[in-house]
């Protein structure tokens, strides 16, 4: 019987499955070390397998010669450096598909929340206005608008079956267009925001797609228009946002993902009126979560039993 | 050219669509009246017609002798007393139809926001808790569950073809089961309450209805269970609902109705963990209220012209 495997576990995922990880491999929990740099430095060296929610630079795999395999919790990899662990003959591999339901469904909260005022409206019940001033503003209608979603792959087309129970009008853009679906296509994202009412953002983060939703993408949008993003916090100008939604260039936004999390920009944090702000979270619930870490688990399975890895991404 | 029919108008409803009205007819504005007595005894008697948001006992009719119609903003009608008015060679119209996909987004944004927990995300990311004490608490999934609808009118349908999109398997109760539809029927609400992990509740209110969700059938709802209210604040037991969402008998409920609007029963407004509160603003959008306005609009036109009334209920 062959020994088992070491794993380095950079940042914890959902417990049960990740506990789970221990029937098959010997597990080290560096974000439990006091000192993390003597941690390192002793259990570095045993390992071949780190695992890792969206982080791993070089300098984490240097901490581990042996490296083979890093799991990677999550369908993005931005924080991996995956150019660099292919160069090393390491593989990484992510957690796709298990997801897209999750975050398709709070895609569509918070379109539905945001443009029907949920957040506000429970506020201002609760802040005994009814009695008071009277109803609640109206607010604008989810079916039958223009809906543009930025990203139309695996999450973007679950999003896409949803907007059309609400009989939205759907259009997408990315670099290239899709030969398998109709939906109607926009080369040019600032277009497309023009013509839609909602925008939602579900493209990849990293260099390829920083700061495109610029002010001048917000600013077509408009005054009425609704900016959802369940993408990365990289892909927005988070200050430009704050100015179109305070000056009212922007009717409203939701926003799951920030430039430096766990930190919310202090000038969204200032806007309650026409925005609504959630703590990452598109993929955060039991369900998704434990499938998620069941991915990795199958993966880690895989590569112990010499079988092709499920989900690698290199 | 026959004389402009006077409507008085008890309350008032979306203003561009109530003003229209001018073009047709006579209106005063009894909620404007700063002695409501005395207007309606010198008003009273010149109208014909009134105009009303859920609100018509015989009293005022009694104030409008020559009364022939009531218009009705709302599809329901529960505050109307239709078998006076009936008794009185009265016709009744609502406004039914147009605010169907409004009702159904709601309660999609409620189900939504209910299950993955989007005002209480909001108020963890305004408090600062996240970088402070880690992750929003996981979830409960929207996709992939059992839902149960409390009346499948209209708009119940308008639910169920939002709920297929999120991959929902869909029952629901009435008095009768329809034979047009394919969805899984249950005679027994409690028995249906058992089966789903969320109830949404579009039946009309009443008597027929009152408190027909009772303490037990939040109970079998249980403590994952969801519970949608857009129809009537009657149909409830608040109170039992509020021991329920306390004692975590029931895990969550999201309400738009309540028994003595504008004011939300105090034992509701307390709790916020596992609790969404909006001022029933389910159709309250400019594109419905708009809609539902033209309805009574189109009516009046209608009797004017000595046409058949369009939406007639009695």
């Amino acid at each position: 019987m062959t020994e088992k495997p070491h794993v380095l576990i950079h940042s914890a995922w959902y417990e049960p499955a990740m506990r789970r990880l221990d029937e098959l491999a010997v597990t080290h929990h560096l974000y439990e070390a006091e000192d993390e740099a003597a941690f390192l430095a002793e259990i570095g060296p045993k390992c071949s397998v780190i695992g890792t929610m969206h982080y791993c630079p070089a300098s984490l795999m240097d901490a581990v010669p042996d490296l083979k395999l890093v799991l990677n919790f999550g369908v993005g990899y931005d924080g991996v450096d995956v150019a660099e662990a292919t160069r090393r003959g390491v593989k990484v591999v992510n957690t796709p598909a298990v997801l897209n339901d999750c975050v398709a469904d709070m895609a569509l909260s918070m379109t539905l929340g945001g443009r029907r005022h949920l957040v506000q409206a429970d506020r201002y019940a609760r802040a005994g206005r009814w009695p008071v001033e009277g109803d609640y503003p109206y607010t604008l209608n989810v079916h039958s608008t223009k809906v543009g979603i930025l990203g139309m792959g695996r999450i973007g087309m679950e999003i896409a079956d949803r907007c059309k129970a609400f009989k939205m009008d759907i259009s997408y853009h990315q670099r290239t267009k899709r030969n398998d679906v109709s939906y109607r296509y926009y080369g040019d994202l600032e277009a497309m925001a023009r013509d839609v009412d909602i925008l939602i953002a579900i493209i990849p983060g990293g260099d390829a797609t920083r700061g495109l939703i610029s002010e001048a993408v917000i600013e077509a949008l408009g005054p009425e228009g609704l900016l959802v993003n369940v993408a990365r916090g990289t892909v927005f100008d988070n200050d430009a946002l704050a100015r179109c939604l305070k000056d009212g260039r922007l009717g409203y936004a939701a926003i799951d993902v920030y430039p430096d999390e766990p930190n919310i920009p202090p000038s969204l944090l200032e806007i309650t009126d026409n925005l609504t702000l959630t703590p990452h979270m598109a993929s955060g619930t039991h369900y998704t979560r434990n499938a998620m870490g069941m991915v990795l688990y199958d993966n880690l399975k895989a590569m112990i039993e010499g079988r092709p890895l499920l989900t690698q991404v290199n």
